[in-house]
């Protein structure tokens, strides 16, 4: 889970790319990094943090350059460390290069073994420490060739965005799984895995890096290239259902339109008599709505969430631990007194958050509760770069709907079919939806016990 | 625009006003504070910034004691300085006393000129270090007695909650202008600006401070004093419009519903032909849900709000200083494309802000843009506590309504009028409506001429 | 414990005045703070730590105009918080004023008592508010009449400097007990606690500030007042021995040379035959030096001292605690093993440090230890500002000289006679010697049981 | 210029760790970091700034494990940034290593062109990254023998402590030209650039680390190797003359005595008439010491050093640009006034200081000003790791000490001959000088017209 985006050619490139991480700020929380080059020098800041607090004015200014390449970053481990964060660089054979690295690679810890073994070092426990040493490897005098060598290799998902000193590389895995877009701006041309930072920035949204393109940004234009072999995309379903911002366009649609289309679509397989129809906030409202609309039941915001969560909520101690529900929205109980409510949510993970709000609102009066998912039952880990648990946390992996049902103390519960997620996004594109299928797209060495990597300290 | 909380008897005082505070950190987002008692020492930390950056879980443990008072504050001039942060502490004749406090006084600068000549020094630009002068210069032995005489002698709107090392006191001026609450659970009370304090801290809202009541909350349970002549309650109806937090329950309504109900009365007054109703979010979004289902017109979240906003965001410089628009949500284009939308939100200021979303959503292609607000034109200035500019900046008192819709670009536009304020509120409690009519409840010598104090660097 | 310093007509003054409080972080390393005015407003920071840490270039510039008021300070109470850091600034029935203060005032309690009665608030355990509210409490409307007429209300120690917006004024209490000294850089006026200021300013000593003078700079040029009646000086003994730095020119002397001159008395009062005379640094080396020279003893600084102490140095927690040891020096063992060694040092306050050192000394293989100290036994708490324990703690005050050369574990000791302290100083001058006579220059009520004032939170 | 610190076998590993860079302070000022480890996951923390600043108490305590490595840091350009700071930490073949460094090696660009050219990637620009990458590039099973084989193949300045999970291991050059030894206390084993870390510790000095070994400390206790060609020894005169702590024991002899030795020689060489001996403070004064011995001239601390700067000292703009003296020492004015003065400093770089200085002194009134320097004109840059400018900043690498006297303004100026300074040190040591004579014992490229390496960004 991580944001990137590269700018070229502007006088401004590391405020561009400032602006940028904030518009992505959902993709990652913990740290952020913009390092950008004048062509001759490197200027580096990043820290951990929210993008809108570690990066001053003066650190802005100090980034000196018309290029930026900047990164925003969620721990997919406890591990969070400084040492992780991006975008990261390298002194090679041939100069200095800068990546941001969105994804996760499948074969990253065998490729580390292999060169671990012949007596490479690691200094981070990212995959994209794995890349680096693998363009370093060839000694190909051209970049290009280098890179495409290198991802020739790996197998997995990757956005990625490179910068040396004259050139920014934008590249993308033959299956497209994680997003990855081209904007531009008057001479300026930016990379960004969502189109939401366009918006903000008033450039143009040109096209999508084509999965398998490595597309090259120089004083000569844009330079597109394609040599992997040709793969069925396998577009990432997730980033529609819960994780892209519903104002970027994606994969070829509007976030919020494919969520508004899976709650209609998740009314005519699960319709339910109902007062009112009320959104588990953020992530749930545009399903909500178009739930809403499709059965003509009202729809009410009628859980509040606060959005002033800062870096260092304190967990409040001891005899008051039970206000660990803090974070959850909350009832306005004059709505739910003696209502019929659908609560509608995009997913349903461990099931402790829904089981804690569905008891709040019934607790305001709720005459009956029915949650509606507007996705399937999530029952298989993300190799690819969600964060999502084990299998063993994922309650739909070990547990009848029923029992979810009882366990989060709804009256109903109803899933989307994974079949109707198809109806739900263009169709011009194909989907990984291994998360619910287990159909995963690329395979690797022992998928089935396979954990997501455990990185230590690094 | 600031809230306050008071908890008396819990082994957590500070961790439950920590809370508290979090809650209603909407109420004040510019500086913090706490100061609890341990019945003999009193413990301190305010600073600016938000609640949940500020208080890191030693400062909240070193807070220590069974009573605290905490305050969130937005400065309502430039002049933002620890200085006037609060709770705000002295030494008097009787000992130590604490003050939180939420609301404006009219006669203010006048009491503290006269205050002044006698030789009082004063350190802040705080109404609230008035009323601790004239509470320390009332002899009383009785505290209740001195606040009472000191209260008497002010005009405007408070809330307050004072504490001594034994006691928790709150008062509300004879109108009743800014909402003060008591919550209870198990043994501890609580005092706070808003309920929804009481549902994150899962406490039982007892019922609303009286307008003119000093409430005694101590050893010996609750003592309640009406001292002052009664007057007609004077609620502040932009705390429903807009300030408070829609899942509070505030003057006998719940501000959701009330926000919902003015939408459907927006709609009967100015109803329209359109293809979905968007609300300005957030705070526009319960209007814009009453509209919506008057008229049965399909309801958009179509705006969309980045709640990453940090402390220190950056103006981009120069080059790119038309980015100034960051702030604002961003259009989803594929909702707006061809459609005919009314965009309601709850109140116009200086214009700006409504001018820039209406060619942004103009720019993402509908096709009429009819706006809709929730509220009457805002016409004058508070004098009671609220943030609003000064007169010549108030887009409404001296522009008409038409003038209005051609300065923001739109097709049509309709305010709510001022008498169908009174259809959407509690019946059995009347409301202060000067924002909207000039008709101030309290008067003040010359009113007309009138600006809010301005502060020095204090 | 303070240093003070005003700034007059320079436009960079607050640079100066920080500059000026660097010079004298030996005065006060807890807080730091500094007001100035443009002539329309004033522009404060103040926070806790030392001045070269909490000053960023950003905050001096942000501190605009040609005045500038400077203040460090040195907590006497654990109660060390931002409520009591200096300058301290009022608005009262004339305008704003601001002060900083060096020293303590005896009947500051006193006064507090009778002003509180008639109703004034303290926020802030500081004399110097009790100044502030005498000063507001004079209607006179001329500054300098309020300012004579306050101070004549006070007992004590006390140098100051005010300053409104266009008049800096300095004063200082009738025996002249703290410090306070005039330089001037071309049109610019300055005023600080000690010389060493105007070295690093390459400023120009002008002279001293007078006991009992008023000393107005303005437009106008200076003008002197001496408003009160005249008094026997009293000088701190203890700022020549201890406080100052070596390089300041205080009551007509060069603290370096007093500190010399103390040596060679004690020499001829405490001679011994050694081979080497050691300084415990940094305070004992100029009386180390005289005491050398004045026996022809070479002299060695072979106690070495770490000077890079943190405001957060952590003490070793549990199985290593006995390293408090840390801040003592460190012994160089070649120089002690078989050699008879002179220690000389300032003074002893509880005994435990000398001891640690002799200690360490002895282990290095010194054969004899002879302890030489530069002021007469420390018997009498100060009341005038500088932060002595209480006399219980003071080991000199209980336990006879042979005593404490016993618990230090030296073979002999001896202090200077108190009468030989009048020949190392200026004879021009007299003196306060309170601290080893307990002839208390200023009288105050209860002075044998009194404690030094504990301030509670304020 | 580096300080470093193992631990080995102690609860509180990291505490002495934290205490070890403390003591050791004026190695590094820059950046410090500590790493440790429990036997199965490693800790680490590492931050700009000075040791008391950046280790509060959680931050040791969260550092936790038996062992320890520790490191501060003075950057030798101004690319001083967090990823060059130290302990470094890789994962390899055989799991995971950790490592600290002081020195510079001779060949590191060369080793690391040839490691690029094959493929490997670099992170910093530290020496310690190339020594890693050969350790690495090693397929031994065994680190001894891997270490061995790596430090084979550079040349240069190296005392390094390597940490894995289970062991210490220490190594120093062939020619001991940086310092490192070998402490105890109980059943724990320190090593550290310094002896004065023992003394803090209260630890038993054991030993040098000779040169040429690497000492391994495990659970089998401690085990020597010598694996590398004899050389002479090339201890660095520089430490004694100038870098290390007067109290410490190095290469034979304790600081302090070599310089006091070096002020006699000096004396013997270069003798005059005067009033008194003035050390340039701090590094100054045990040359100083021993020069006034003797010649039985009277030795004075005259010029007074602030000690109080901070890590954000900030320089006056503009107008009083010139107050960037403010660094240097102050004249006490009484004591200069018509006397003949020896200044006594430890060496001359850029002769601009030592300029200011000396008028500064005959500002003071001074009559005549010898200065003394006790080590030879340093004519060639350092390339074993002391911060040396490049040739040509050098003064006395292409002026006559007599133009060096004329610029400096002094009356007479006398370095120490470079033969002399065998007389000061253990004769059974031998040192490198290069620094004075050009003599480097360790040859390398091009070292005519080489530069010390100047890092990028990295």
């Amino acid at each position: 889970m991580c944001g990137i985006i590269g700018v070229y050619n502007h006088p401004e490139a590391s405020n561009l790319a400032y602006l940028g991480l904030y518009a992505m700020q959902h993709r990652g929380q913990e740290s952020a990094g913009i390092i950008s080059t004048d062509g001759n020098n490197f200027f580096s800041h990043k820290s951990m943090g929210l993008v809108a607090d570690i990066f001053p004015l003066e650190k802005i200014e100090s980034l000196r350059g018309s290029m930026a390449l900047g990164h925003v970053r969620y721990s997919t481990t406890g591990a969070s460390l400084l040492n992780n964060s991006q975008p990261f660089m390298i002194n090679y054979a041939h100069g200095t290069l800068v990546i941001a690295h969105n994804g996760n690679l499948v074969n990253g810890e065998e490729i580390k073994r292999d060169l671990v073994i012949k007596g490479s070092i690691f200094q981070s426990s990212m995959d994209t420490e794995v890349i680096m040493h693998l363009i370093a490897g060839y000694q190909e005098p051209d970049l290009v060739e280098s890179i495409a060598a290198a991802l020739k290799r790996v197998s997995g998902a990757y956005s990625l965005v490179f910068m040396n000193q004259d050139r920014l590389i934008a590249a993308r895995d033959p299956r497209g799984i994680r997003p990855l877009v081209l904007g531009k701006m008057g001479d300026t041309y930016i990379v960004a895995s969502e189109s939401c930072v366009f918006d903000l920035l008033e450039a143009e949204f040109v096209r999508e890096i084509e999965p398998g393109e490595i597309l090259v940004i120089s004083g000569d234009g844009l330079q597109s290239y394609h040599p992997f072999p040709v793969h069925k995309p396998a577009n990432c379903i997730f980033e529609h259902i819960y994780f892209a911002r519903p104002d970027s366009v994606l994969f070829g649609d509007t976030v919020y339109d494919v969520r508004k289309k899976l709650g209609r679509l998740l009314a005519r397989e699960h319709p339910i008599e109902a007062d009112m129809v009320v959104p588990v906030p953020d992530s749930g409202i545009p399903a909500a709505i178009g739930y809403a609309q499709e059965l003509n039941i009202p729809w009410e915001l009628a859980l509040i969430r606060n959005h002033y969560v800062g870096r260092t909520f304190i967990e409040p101690s001891q005899s008051i631990r039970h206000f660990g529900v803090k974070i959850k929205p909350n009832a306005i109980r004059s709505m739910f007194a003696g209502k019929r409510v659908v609560v509608v949510d995009d997913s349903i993970v461990r099931g402790t958050t829904a089981r804690k709000i569905i008891k709040m609102i019934r607790a305001a009066g709720a005459k009956e509760i029915h949650v509606r998912i507007s996705s399937p039952p999530t029952d298989f880990p993300c190799y690819y770069g969600i964060d999502t648990p084990t299998r063993t946390e994922l309650i739909a992996s070990s547990h009848s709907i029923d029992d979810i049902r009882r366990y989060i103390t709804a009256d109903t519960l109803g899933y989307i079919d994974s079949k109707a997620l198809t109806e739900a996004v263009n169709c011009q594109h194909s989907f990984c939806d291994a998360c619910f299928t287990g159909n995963y797209p690329i395979t690797f060495p022992g998928i089935e016990g396979a954990q997501p990597r455990q990185p230590t300290l690094f």
